[in-house]
């Protein structure tokens, strides 16, 4: 008994230590003991032991930074690669495959545009199963050990079934991809919502870290939130929770998406802005079912620059965000709700008047203990969040596929 | 280190027993050990020790229903004068006091009507503490032990940091009335939302302990919310999540009792309905603004009588509580819906506009993972939960502060 509690706590701290140098990057052994409260033997075990197993190096001395007393501590890092993963992104009529290392960082990306909602359940495995293997043959000497692969999804999900209950990308429901590609590649798949993918990154951010009860609104194509309460993912009873997209503005308002009216993401979206916009404005050609970042660029610029019809299509949209939002301040009293997705390029031209709307909508009481806040939209973070948690769910697997080579 | 372990061990099997007897009443010695996964060994001990402690009796013989087969098994239930807690619950107009038992039950139950907005909170302080102890000094001689108190109060309190933030029977804000109560009565005292406490007296129940994500809507003079997830309550980063009345039907619609416009409340509760009425209909005389059960029995009689104004009035009401219970569903996803409170007498009006409002809100996938149901208002729910909650919060207190006697 008393050894297996040891092994226990021995992998816990192993554990920890990895996630410590990914998440903070290069550190002393000594600084590895004192944020993870372990003493410095334990810590000097611990690193001796991953580095036999090739998963973290020694920074050579002479990349020290030095602090200029004494002689330089050598630095423990990830060995990135390690092990990698992959990471699925699945929007409208784009599919991006990205692998990250073992550090959580992004190492090769492309995206394949293809019209997702003509795709058969099928169609769309054989795909995905094609390129994911031809990815995995040309990394096969990178790394050393491949760990798993997420799927995330805009749309709903249920993440325990591996089930993708409805996407605005996809015309089937109802379809389980995951098995498949778990079946073929010999690997965990994890099927994640996108924007609780964003949540995960943003959540790891020092400046985020301390609103554990944070709520994350991603505005793009359509509008995904995710939950976070206590820190962790809320996806209710299913899988379907957090569909702030679909929750309401106006009984039998505009058209959504999902085949119903009213919807905030009717407003807000790309889609839903553009659609207002291209019978009046003179706007880039293309689809504008589905409008190109060019397009929304355009549409922006704009409202930005004063011209009142798009300053009054980004003003009902922000009355439909500050409206959804008093609901999710009502109904969640987060500490604070971050907006961000490729749609807050236009947020200054919603702002005032979502600000407006949420003050009208609620009293001070429910207002005040959540902070706003906008974070720019400059990394992939669903994929890096698909990476992240998909190096979270295989951490045992790596830490045993890859033992300690005799010395 | 293995003693201290087994003494913990011990307690939790201990307050195992009493809380399944309490949940299930009369209990045998076989039932209590299969119930709670425990040795009869252990549950013959942990009895003896509680009879004892005096917190539970055997039950004579001759109560005893036999299966007709070998002779009747001893009962044991709790003693229901072992301990007993007072709870208070402040709404509109009315300050209730009810006493409960060790089993749970409500003993003693006064209401005392008074203009709660009129009140400072000095006035109410004043007022509680002269009220709870003249109750104590009458019960000092029943009871072996006064476990706690419990402020079950209308609208967003932080259970936290007993503070009131803000309650539609009060004119004052963050108000902390526990702390000298507290003090005063040498006891915890736990502040708690009354739909909180509904919500714990339902979720006790066989029905509904299958659904741990439970939302419980409140109808009554106001409208209260309480969100289960995995079986316990959300209450958000400070306490004031889960206010379904706040959440919004119609920018800039009907004034609601917080001051701003368009909640859900300003239209489904009994103030709401009964202001639209009042100005067109033949209704008993009174306060229409806090309208009694009288009153609203009898517009919801009308309603239910066919009067088109009555039903145009409860028409809209449904549409209303149609849209919020779509967002709730749409942010929450939870397994169900349960509606109740006194306000239930006028589902069955509300309940057509209500259900078609929800069809057209929400695509399927978002609605099916969800019943809805209604539950009767025939008991004092509030009171009761409130009791729950403090006999769970004092449990450990009770069981030290009433050693065994000697044999």
């Amino acid at each position: 008994m008393a050894i297996q509690l040891n092994d226990i706590t021995r992998q816990d701290n192993t554990l920890a230590v990895l996630r410590t140098l990914r998440a903070q990057g290069p550190l002393a052994r000594v600084d590895l003991g004192t944020l993870n409260g372990i003493s410095s033997a334990t810590v000097t075990s611990i690193t001796s032991e991953l580095l036999k197993q090739g998963l973290v190096v020694e920074l050579p001395h002479d990349t020290l930074q030095s602090n200029g007393r004494g002689r330089p501590k050598t630095l423990i890092q990830l060995n990135a690669n390690a092990a990698c993963v992959i990471c699925i992104k699945l929007s409208i009529n784009d599919v991006q495959i990205v692998v990250g290392d073992f550090t959580g960082q992004v190492r090769y990306s492309r995206h394949y545009p293809l019209v997702t909602l003509s795709l058969s359940p099928e169609g769309l495995s054989d795909f995905l199963e094609a390129k994911v293997a031809d990815i995995r043959a040309d990394i096969a000497n990178t790394y050393r050990c491949f760990a798993g692969i997420c799927l995330a999804v805009q749309g709903v999900v249920s993440p325990s079934n591996g089930t993708i209950i409805w996407s605005p990308a996809l015309s089937f429901r109802n379809a389980s991809l995951s098995e498949r590609l778990a079946n073929t590649f010999a690997c965990p798949v994890l099927l994640e919502n996108d924007t609780n993918c964003i949540a995960k990154t943003l959540a790891g951010q020092p400046g985020y870290s301390a609103y554990p009860n944070l709520v994350v609104i991603m505005l793009g194509y359509g509008i995904g939130m995710s939950v976070l309460i206590d820190g962790k993912p809320f996806v209710g009873a299913n899988g379907s929770a957090a569909e702030f997209g679909h929750s309401k503005y106006e009984p039998g308002g505009a058209l959504c998406a999902c085949g119903r009216r009213g919807c905030i993401e009717a407003y807000a979206s790309d889609y839903a802005l553009y659609r207002e916009a291209r019978a009046m404005l003179s706007l880039p050609p293309g689809d504008s079912a589905h409008p190109s970042a060019e397009q929304m660029q355009a549409l922006t610029q704009l409202a930005m620059q004063g011209d009142p019809i798009a300053k009054q299509i980004y003003d009902k949209a922000g009355r439909a965000l500050g409206h959804g939002i008093a609901n999710v301040l009502a109904l969640f009293n987060p500490d604070m709700v971050l907006i961000t997705g490729s749609g807050i390029r236009g947020y200054e031209a919603m702002r005032p008047s979502l600000e407006h709307t949420l003050r009208d909508a609620l009293v001070d009481e429910l207002i005040s203990p959540s902070h706003l806040e906008t974070c720019p939209w400059d990394r992939d973070m669903t994929c890096l969040g698909g990476i992240a948690m998909t190096l979270d769910a295989t951490e045992r697997d790596i830490l045993t596929a890859l033992p300690a080579e005799p010395t």
